[in-house]
């Protein structure tokens, strides 16, 4: 008994549209491929896809939407398919559940699935809409929610069955990559029930074991999204349960690798030195100066060099993510206090209405991650 | 051999907006529900639906897509179906396609499907953003590809098949609704071959014999959408090939009436009679005053009368009226005077673009029909 464990496939990002823009399609569609050729060949009995497959949650692309509809035809064409919504998907894919598709079954809301020798516990992301509507202590309150659906899970485990936990969860202690975002649940390890064989997770994008009592881990993007995850573990993952431990191996995905590559000072010699390396690379370079700020010395190395996506400088990036962090935490802040101020009688009702607004607006954007 | 024909259900539609906002989904899906009905006890052996069945061709409603995708999962359960994409149908739908369903068959582009003992004809609504690139005269370019198709598609009927064409266009002479646009283009009806047993086709809301040589029928529209089809024959058909000439009869679909009342002067007794007809009607009025505007009197009967949706004054209509025929062509023009003045060597490349805007800004909006 073999099942696959893939996520955060983000299908439809287009990355540094601000330097050099990149549609991220074929490449996350080459690793796909790549999966559903080896669910053809591995026997598979059941994949499992723990959210984030589309990247943009309002108005996706339609090459996006179809990609998707192809890969999840052709893997549920091989082996019963589990597809959770994460943050990042669109809503408009419960339409699939409609469908009643033989072998497809899509997850937006906490459910148990038995499929075969599988009984499947599937908690997508909480849908932070939901979790504001808690009220005073929305990120305690969405946690008390989570433990509880959690808890009721493990009560329906049954030694009869493999026991997996599906879910699109940030854990406590996950070591984000550069961008993911601050402003959510982070749940406690604790919670996963050592009633579950095994703990499918989604969200972050580094391929990481997260805790072996259950055992528990992220399978990874099949491709690297941005810079901050130059270093991850990629690809998608393994699991079987032939002997009493689950045993977890990498599935290898093909992708480009993402380099950043730093510009000590602007002599010939240095470039050259770049520039050899940058020919070595069959992916995307990010080159970061350690210099003076030159718009020529970035122009000349964009124009020169294809796979080069962004130059920045460091004096510069620290101007940007300044701005990054305002916007993050401190806009929220000074809307905040400015309302306390003005319209202390609604103020709450208004600063609820006013995060939806600014999370509408980072899902509805193309970020760069 | 029987084939039941549908179109245009425009699920998604939210109307009177602007002044008693309705959303006509609960309507729509209770005809649906009965065609679905129908189809189950009738032992149908093919669906057509002839397009439009959103209402949104940019970012439809969720509850759009579930509705669209539960209604198509019943009908193919139960007979092959056919969902040809019309003007208003978002482009995603394409992703149906992706998913080999099937008994369900989405067509996007002219195609010819054998199923059973029918061979259907497919040609989806010519999109009009390739018709905008074919130059300098569209409409007539357009009509020359339209034309072709239909004339290749003729060669292929075959004598041992019941040949049936399905399509989505304007046909020259329909009386369309009152606000059905009028920049396309309207294709002769001697292009339909006498090799078709049958002609079934979609766009016009009102159920009507557009020729007997062949067959053609529009089926109409489940419910009346707007004011302006308050007199048309709505519902579904059914076509029986049993006998040598296919024959066509009418499906009855419930829907809610639209009724237009006119108010002649704000005498107690005429507003008395116009209460009691307001009574009877289990749908939604609009009432035309004939006398000077009063905003008084149009709150008066808003807060009175749910299923008033709409106050107009005559003397109010017209300028209004004159607005939406600016907006239909003049806006062309203007722009068209604008930038053949100020960028003379541009002009036809940017009068293409702005013709694309101009139609995105109609689709992506929610018109009142």
């Amino acid at each position: 008994m073999r099942v696959v464990h893939t996520s955060d496939w983000h299908l439809g990002l287009e990355s540094w549209s601000q330097t050099r823009s990149i549609n991220r399609l074929p490449e996350t569609q080459k690793a796909l491929n790549t999966l559903v050729e080896y669910v053809k060949k591995e026997n598979i009995d059941l994949v499992l896809i723990a959210g984030d497959v589309l990247h943009n949650r309002v108005s996706p692309r339609i090459e996006a939407l179809d990609t998707l509809a192809r890969i999840l035809q052709q893997l549920s064409n091989e082996a019963p398919t589990i597809l959770l919504l994460g943050n990042h998907d669109w809503r408009g894919l419960k339409m699939l559940r409609e469908l009643n598709l033989n072998n497809l079954f899509v997850v937006n809301k906490a459910e148990i699935l038995e499929i075969g020798d599988f009984k499947v516990f599937a908690m997508p992301h909480l849908d932070t809409q939901r979790a504001l509507d808690f009220g005073a202590d929305p990120v305690s309150e969405a946690e008390k929610v989570v433990k509880e659906i959690l808890a009721n899970f493990s009560k329906e485990a049954t030694s009869s069955k493999k026991n997996i936990l599906l879910s699109h969860v940030m854990v406590e202690g996950s070591i984000e990559s550069e961008r993911e975002r601050n402003l959510q649940l982070h749940i406690k390890k604790s919670f996963f029930s050592s009633n579950f064989d095994y703990v499918a997770l989604g969200h972050i994008h580094n391929q990481s074991l997260v805790t072996t009592q259950p055992v528990t881990w992220y399978c990874g993007s099949p491709i690297c999204l941005d810079f901050g995850e130059e270093h991850d573990k990629k690809g998608a993952l393994v699991v079987d349960f032939s002997s009493e431990e689950p045993k977890v191996t990498q599935i290898e995905l093909p992708r480009k690798a993402l380099m950043t590559l730093t510009l000590e000072n602007y002599r010939e010699s240095t470039l050259d030195a770049v520039a050899k390396k940058i020919a070595t690379c069959d992916g995307y370079v990010r080159i970061v100066g350690k210099t003076r700020p030159s718009n020529e010395i970035r122009k000349y190395l964009m124009n020169n060099f294809e796979n080069i996506v962004k130059v920045e400088f460091e004096h510069e990036t620290e101007s940007v993510d300044t701005k990054a962090t305002l916007f993050q935490s401190d806009v929220l802040k000074l809307y905040s206090d400015y309302i306390n101020h003005n319209y202390t009688e609604n103020a709450e009702s208004m600063l609820r209405i006013f995060k939806r607004f600014l999370e509408e607006v980072e899902f509805s954007e193309t970020p760069e991650t």
